[in-house]
């Protein structure tokens, strides 16, 4: 293999070429309005769950690392200001990114399959950190990196994603791409930041079988090696020009099925990922949140109290019969997320499904286990149909009076259709501080404040809990 | 793929966890003679090949990486001294690795179709340097990333190696447990590592495609990735248990063919992978190597010098004439290694084919240009028929007198058959260190009389050109 191969593309005409040209030109005053709401929304979002996650073994053996291989006073921050030290950009992201993936509580894009906050931001905020962006620069690189990140793992598709964990796969282009362009490269050094960060693309779905702790490396190093090809493209290291489509590219080697050469460069500037990406509001398995939507509105709607309940039918697709079959009846808090049972209980008698709402308290609290054995869910072949386009969920409740009643959740909660309001998201922001055993609510105030006038930031400092 | 699954594998049973078992427990005293002895042959050769590399401008970027993200004064040193600041472990390795592979004149692994040296070498010094190690702790560490990295390698096979860097992908892997053993982590912290570097190996062909950089990303990385995950797994980080042979695992992901399961634990403490690693004696491609071997033995035995050859014929396997057809004349530095015609006059003429005879000056001497003309290549069926096993070369050559002479090399010279001597491997080096721009010959010598002696080192400092 140490025989150089003529490339066969011409140069200046692949899509990988068009992706960089466009990532490296793309300026703030280019992004419409809604898609700069959305970036804020979803920093603030990304910004609590990388506080929740802090005291996760993985995060604290990772900021070990940090501490012990890199400087203990550079320009960049980390998020859990407990930690007690800065560092270079790099070791900054490596940490805040393996946090921000931990209570799994960050934004979903579902044409990708790719989680992009838990990339997009730590890195970026680490870099505009270190070269003194603006808040509108960092607003700009955080749209590059979402839409570069989301696009490739579009590309990579379904096939890729039961090998590989994209967040991580199509992360580290979205991210080479993000800090390529807050260090201002130019389209060719963007294409080798995006080439030299897809020849380190790895991340397999081994650790689930044991419950190990991969998914922290997975993101944090994304991270890590993102601006590792970034920076040293800057300074002339040459990536391979189309890592993407190459006949020894990623999606040759990674892919085992079809990929999706159109989303690499089609719309670009009009279709913008942040747009489709879509918030998790409740706390549970993602495949409950229709359902918990449902009966959240059912509720509501008919004046039905949690002591007025005898059973719930929820009525959803295959694939959520499938994955909330595999947890029992939910021994352990985790598991008890990904019971429809419990997660329908706990939504009942509080009205939400926080992540303070799931506790060891509750695991063992009589009224929620009883309410879960009324819980039963059936296969429903209309919103099987429409799945994975459509994540729909009916309930239909009976009283204890007798009194029948059936709702519909089209879309969950936090999806594009539905999304978040500044409320909802300033509440999900403080509970998942409060899970994170930050308690200085005055502090949590002025960051969501800072979050939310991010456009006017002079510098990015100072993002810590 | 936020839903834990239940392992398969019984605890304690999978040949990964074996081989972890056996790579924490190796102690020195239990390493036969020649594999010490080995271990130091290849070290040697593995730091003139540092120095050799270091002006290549990937490694200038990743070195400028290095300075940028880590500290500036650690306990692990930079073999190119006038780089002239030293720093952790990982970054020490990321630049070392990096260089160490540039002139292709390091180790080869037919087995595993690796190159060890580049990435065992430059991590497990790094981190015996951080950890205060002495040299027969060393040497222990680097005969376990020999035996681990080779062993993967071998067990992802031929149809790995086609879409992957094996050198990067078993690498890591190798680097991880060198850095564990060093680090004294015990059989699952060990595992763990394995696991950790496991789930990041990366690496694609890509970059031949248009001979950019990503040969340097690769060895570097995977001795930064290798250390990040030994390091983790000490401080806690769990790893998948069964990252090579688990069903999402690299087998399954990254390997689209058969795997050979057996080569992960088969023979461990008897069938060391160092002894069966191949120096690389020449400085051209390694298809030349049975040819020039051959010439160089037949001028010798027969009294033949240069200007009395009419013409060469060089009877050869299929797979060289498919790699030698592909670079015409030679017109460049790198391309004229890759002409068998240019490769043989340059031999003939000076006795040798080492890094420093082939330079621009040479690709425009007449007499070469002349002698490459006169020069055949011709598959002959019998030495195809026992290729890869033997890569044997036959030489005919017709002299100006009508003498004709045959000369067969049944193996390359620095096959595991054919090593090279103390003598050789001195000369390799001290020419590695010229082609790198190093004439300080007594400090050469100096470096070498410690390479010798390795085992008595007391600590790892030093190792500086």
């Amino acid at each position: 293999m140490s025989q150089p191969i003529k490339s066969t593309s011409p140069p200046g005409d692949t899509r990988t070429e068009r992706l960089a040209k466009w990532a490296s030109s793309l300026q703030y005053k280019d992004i419409p309005e809604d898609v700069v709401q959305k970036t804020k929304d979803f920093f603030l979002d990304w910004l609590g769950c990388t506080i929740a996650g802090r005291h996760h073994p993985a995060v604290s053996a990772i900021a070990q690392f940090a501490r012990q291989m890199g400087p203990s006073n550079g320009k960049s921050e980390l998020v859990d200001g407990s930690l007690k030290f800065t560092t270079s950009p790099a070791f900054a992201s490596l940490v805040n990114g393996a946090s921000s993936h931990v209570v799994e509580q960050d934004d979903l894009h579902n044409r990708s399959i790719m989680h992009p906050a838990t990339v997009i931001y730590p890195a970026a905020l680490a870099v505009a950190q270190e070269v003194g962006a603006t808040g509108e620069e960092f607003i700009t690189a955080c749209v590059v990196g979402y839409e570069v990140g989301c696009r490739v793992g579009e590309y990579l598709g379904k096939s890729h994603y039961e090998r590989f964990h994209s967040t991580a796969t199509g992360g580290v282009i979205g991210v080479a791409a993000a800090a390529a362009h807050l260090l201002k490269l130019n389209a060719a050094a963007t294409l080798s930041a995006i080439g030299t960060a897809g020849t380190q693309a790895a991340g397999l779905w081994q650790f689930l079988l044991d419950a190990t702790h991969s998914k922290q490396v997975h993101t944090g190093k994304a991270c890590f090696d993102g601006i590792f090809a970034a920076y040293s493209a800057r300074d002339g290291l040459l990536g391979p020009r189309d890592i993407l489509e190459g006949p020894r590219a990623m999606g040759i080697a990674l892919v085992p099925g079809e990929t999706f050469p159109e989303a690499i460069d089609q719309n670009l500037g009009s279709d913008w990922a942040i747009l489709s990406s879509s918030f998790k509001w409740h706390a549970s398995c993602r495949h409950t949140h229709p359902s918990v939507d449902a009966l959240l509105s059912l509720m509501e709607k008919n004046n039905v109290a949690f002591d007025d309940i005898e059973s719930v039918v929820a009525r959803t697709y295959q694939a959520a019969l499938n994955v909330l079959g595999l947890s029992g009846a939910g021994e352990t808090v985790h598991q008890s997320k990904f019971s429809m049972g419990f997660v329908l209980a706990v939504a009942a008698k509080k009205g939400q499904a926080m992540i303070t709402d799931f506790t060891e308290e509750d695991l063992v609290d009589a009224s929620l286990r009883e309410f879960q054995k009324r819980v039963t869910m059936e296969l429903d072949e209309e919103i099987e149909s429409r799945f994975p386009k459509q994540w729909q969920g009916i309930v239909i409740v009976t009283c204890k009076s007798g009194e029948k009643f059936t709702e519909s959740a089209e879309f969950a909660k936090g999806d594009p259709e539905l999304p978040l309001t500044k409320e909802e998201i300033e509440k999900k922001t403080k509970a998942l501080a409060t899970y994170g055993g930050f308690t200085d609510v005055a502090h949590v105030n002025q960051l969501i404040e800072r979050a939310w006038n991010l456009e006017r930031e002079t510098n990015l400092k100072g993002f810590i809990f």
